[in-house]
């Protein structure tokens, strides 16, 4: 079900080339106070310089550490590197007030601008798309209960191989990738199969240090949604299934209770539920 | 007599391409354990959560970061920004326990196999070369005072307007930059004029950073060496000059009181001397 190594490795040597691997979004240019750049850089090269000294870094080791911050960009990894091992405490500082619905990561694999459907949507996929079948529904609300008609939900998912469309070979553009606009109650229902649990690309610079430091690359089967409606803050989460064994030790530590689902056998396939509650802007 | 932020950047915008532009050192592939990897890597990212959580790090912030990271690594600065800013606690490290001259940081611009010279030599320079003359003598000794007859005293430094040969352009391959030879007492003398203080390059990410800190770009005035005689350690090292405003707050920190020349006026110009003493292999 889940990729290997190996067929990433081949996935991503015939995918995209390595800078246009990931996008990173500059249209957020940081007006941040010199004064601030200042304290954070230095608080953060004082950190190193207390690792070096505390456990007696070589120069060997050093060279190596050059080498590898060369690779990762050569690699185009970044975004994955950052979103992986960095971005779970941006957004646990960015959505630590909100009242509605838990946020998580964003990841390295979204995508703007995916192909819009009205309330009952089934996603791109696929002919001979393989997975489990999956209907997902639910309902858009704000903090005190008020349907948010018209809502849009933007889901994106990975298939039953582990891969994204736009980010492995061989996969239509838009591939379990769509927005879907809730109806006048902020319903929505859409049609899909069940993501696979897969291993964060492995062949680049991001695998090095994983095989390096004997971590594992595994990230559990989720759905990413982007949830939003006029007048109120859009939220960036990911849903979760119960059971996979690495909802416990998530790679990119974005996992919370309160995104777990509760698949229901129907038919052939699974259904599930789950509810978005918006904060006001 | 030292460069400007304009002059270094059009030196630079015309000289070596980004990826070519520092070198790294490749030949130490580091063997690190594992666990030892996964330590420091984990205690490095931790440190960077911990800012992010105490100074309430923005996405907007985070975007600026992943960007300038890829900035980086694209203008070919990796060895620049590292040698600037951390290098000089790795070089602490190993030479915490030398009983001979003091070490200091190596920074970016050496190139190995410089021509060879005996022991009194002039370095390469262009006939018109601008600057101060200076005479550079000393001699090479083991901890207990026995000279080191042969010992290599490999030199390289910037010219009068703070530029380095083979980082940038219009300067011949190997100008003031040589491998001289002590004689059968362990003396040199070398030729050479007084090197410039500058600003590190200040075009690409690393200048980037500074601008955004509101920090200042400048190193003092010094010489680079790696002083080395068989059966003994090489030392890489700088030495500095006094009354340089910048031996106070060297950019790279890399200034140590051990390191101070005391140059004496001779002729039209100066004349220095230092003696290394090397550590036993």
């Amino acid at each position: 079900m889940a990729q290997t190594v190996e067929e990433k490795a081949t996935a991503a040597a015939t995918g995209a080339s390595a800078t246009e691997r990931f996008q990173v979004d500059k249209t957020h240019a940081s007006d941040t106070p010199p004064e601030r750049v200042s304290m954070l850089a230095r608080q953060v090269l004082e950190a190193v310089h207390a690792t070096i000294r505390e456990h007696q870094v070589t120069y060997a080791e050093y060279d190596a550490l050059k080498a590898w911050l060369i690779q990762v960009g050569a690699d185009g990894e970044w975004p994955l590197f950052l979103d992986v091992f960095v971005e779970h405490v941006v957004e646990e500082v960015a959505n630590a007030d909100r009242e509605g619905s838990k946020g998580t990561i964003e990841g390295p694999f979204y995508v703007p601008d995916a192909p819009a459907f009205s309330a009952e949507a089934t996603l791109p996929m696929r002919p001979d798309e393989k997975g489990t079948p999956m209907t997902f529904h639910g309902q858009v609300r704000a903090v005190d209960g008020t349907p948010l008609g018209g809502a849009l939900v933007d889901i994106w998912h990975c298939d039953d191989d582990g891969f994204y469309a736009q980010f492995a070979p061989g996969i239509p553009q838009w591939n379990l990738r769509g927005r879907v606009t809730a109806d006048e109650n902020g319903n929505f229902t859409i049609h899909t199969i069940q993501p696979a649990p897969y291993q964060i690309p492995t062949d680049g610079a991001t695998g090095a240090i994983i095989r390096a430091a004997n971590w594992h690359a595994w990230r559990p089967a989720h759905l990413h949604l982007k949830v939003s409606a006029d007048g109120h803050q859009l939220i960036t989460t990911q849903l979760y299934f119960p059971g996979d064994p690495h909802n416990e030790d998530d790679i990119a530590a974005a996992v919370k209770a309160e995104l777990m689902l509760d698949p229901r056998p129907s038919g052939d396939g699974v259904d599930v539920e789950y509810d978005f509650v918006l904060d006001p802007a």
